[in-house]
This record gives C-alpha cells, structure tokens and sequence, in this order.
C-alpha cells in the first residue's frame, strides 16, 4: 500500500505547485508586486501559507519560479538546436512575443519590471532567478552555433545575447512600435548579418 | 528703450524656462510621476503657475522637454557625423552610459521609465515628444552613413536603432551588466559587423 501512497503524494504536490505558481502571475497582474503576499497567494491557490513557505524562502522567488513554468511550460530546458540559428531563434522569439500577447503575462510581466527598474535586491534576484538561468539556456545555443560556423568564433555572447532578445523586451516595454513576427525576424537576420555592407 | 526691453524679457524668459526644466528633473526623481504637480513644479522654480501652463499643456509634456534639454544640454539637434559611424556611434553612446551615471538623470530617468510601462497615454507621448525626436536624429546619421557605404543599402533603420541603443537602455533598466564604455563599444562592433563569421 505504500508504494500506492507516494506517486499519489506526488501528484498532490504537483497539483498544489501548479496552483501556487498560477495564483501569483494571476495576483500580481492584479494588484501589483508591492502588495503581493504569500497570504493572498496562498487563499488565490487553496493551500496553506506553510506549504509555500516549504518550497520558496520569498514571494520574489516564487514569482520567478511562476516565470519560468509560464514561460517554458515547465518542458523547455534548451532552446531548439535543428542545425539552423536563424530558425531557431526566430521559433524562440516569435513564441516570445505570441507570449507578450497574453494579457495575463502581459500584466504580470510588466507588474514585475516595474519594480525590478527600482529595487536593487529585487533586480539581483532576477538576474540570479530567471534572467540568469534563461541567457544561460541562449549562451547554449549559441555556442552551439559557434560549433558549427554558424556564429564568429569572436563574439562574446552576453553582448550577443542582448543584441538578439534585448529588441524586443525593449519595444514591448516602451511600445515603441508593434510587437511582431515580422520585426523578431529581422532583429535576428540583422544582428546575424550585421548592419555594414557585407563585401 | 524698448529695443532693449525685449532682450532683457527673452532673457528673463530662459532663465525661467531652465529653473522650471531643472526642477522638473529633480522633482521627479524625488517624488515619482504620479505625485509630480505643476505646482510643485513651479513653487520649486520660483515661477507662477500660469508661465509653466503658457509653455507646456501637461506635466508629461513638460517633463520630456526637460529631458531633451538634459540629455542635449540645448545643443544637440544632430549626432556627430566625422565620416566615421562607429567612432561617431561609440561617442553617443559612451556620453549616454556617462549620463546615466548621473545620479539625478538615473532617478528621473527611473521615474519616467516607470510610468511608462504600465500608462499608454504616457507612453504615447513618451514616444511622440522624447523617443521620437531623438529616433529621428539617430536615423538622420545611419542615412548619412548609407550614403557613404558604411551601412548596408538593405538595412531598417528603425531596426538598427533598435540594436544599436536598445541594449544599453535593457543593461540600465534591468541592472543585467555593468554599463561601461567597453560594453557599448562592444555592441557597436557586434551590430556593424554581425554574429555570423565574415567569409
């Protein structure tokens, strides 16, 4: 019988981190991250307070967690690697932007880097949570591109990775200009090909 | 007598228009945009009201004046052009990393930044007033660079923008890096050049 009781365990476990993680994109659209709280999280997901207070030692390290699962649906450990950068990053940055398109990430997101622009120890948890760990997955795919002649042997990519998927944060930040599969298509051509005449 | 009065008024007049640009600045910085008035405003310029409201329709107008003026110091109504794009972008770019290291420009930079990404009427005039103007300026000197054979035929302009003063904004706004001159150098070179090896 105990060997039945695990998985179930697990399963409810799982339940309740799905529901935790949905609660706080959905809460902190709404009122904001300053009165964001476990409490409200924890009321918004049927859980008790301890529960999340088991798995996250914060509310901003929750948020990221939620982030991350949204974003990646909890499947997307690399980025895709068919052979072809330029494909490859397109896929990325259109899904990215049909992301942005989603009035619940939008209002998440944006509630988010609101705060991000002036809390400092809020910044560093990004940067460590969930900025890190995605331009990490970028790097990947770029040196695997380098691998294979597709990227200079030269470029750093941290520069590299802010010139491809920095653009379009920009835009949608500012909304500057329409957020579309066109524009991420020729961001990545581009800063592939470089904006001097090739010889 | 009144040949003389007029130059005396004018005079009058800019000392007015700065002191009022100026506070705006400092205001904002302090007190964040929603609580930035035009009275705070003109009682911290020592100017009535009604000249502030004779100059400017609202506080946001106002405030992306005050913002050109700083960022310009009134004299900049075109980038360098010496015939070198990448010298010439470098020295802009460098000036803007220099002045975002300016304690008060960073403050009501921030506090701008803000507001912009959750108001649209803001962000509107955010991008008719202030990321318009300079946008223009910044094209004015790729087509120049077109023209001499620096910059491809083929290229958008308002993508190259984009690449080329989107990853500076992204490194301040989200603290993702150090904002060096390095840095900017860097993604000058990387954009101009492009990520794929040069046969």
């Amino acid at each position: 019988m105990s060997t039945k009781a695990a998985p179930d365990a697990t399963r409810r476990s799982e339940t309740a981190r799905r529901a935790i993680l949905t609660a706080a994109i959905d809460l902190v659209g709404e009122v904001g991250y300053p009165k964001l709280s476990i409490e409200g999280i924890a009321h918004a997901a049927g859980v008790g307070k301890q529960t999340i207070y088991r798995w996250w030692p914060s509310k901003g390290a929750l948020l990221f967690d939620a982030f991350l699962a949204f974003a990646g649906e909890g499947e997307a450990a690399a980025l895709p690697d068919t052979g072809d950068l330029a494909a490859d990053l397109k896929v990325v940055l259109r899904a990215t932007v049909d992301e942005l398109e989603n009035p619940r990430y939008d209002r998440a997101m944006r509630a988010m880097h609101v705060e991000i622009v002036n809390d400092h120890l809020l910044a560093a948890e990004y940067l460590s949570r969930l900025d890190g760990p995605m331009r990490e997955l970028k790097k990947t795919r770029l040196r695997s591109a380098q691998r294979a002649g597709q990227l200079a042997e030269d470029v750093d990519l941290e520069v590299a990775v802010d010139m491809l998927f920095g653009p379009v944060l920009n835009r949608w930040l500012h909304r500057t200009g329409p957020l579309t599969h066109e524009y991420v298509d020729q961001v990545v051509d581009m800063a592939l090909s470089g904006l001097a005449p090739r010889p």
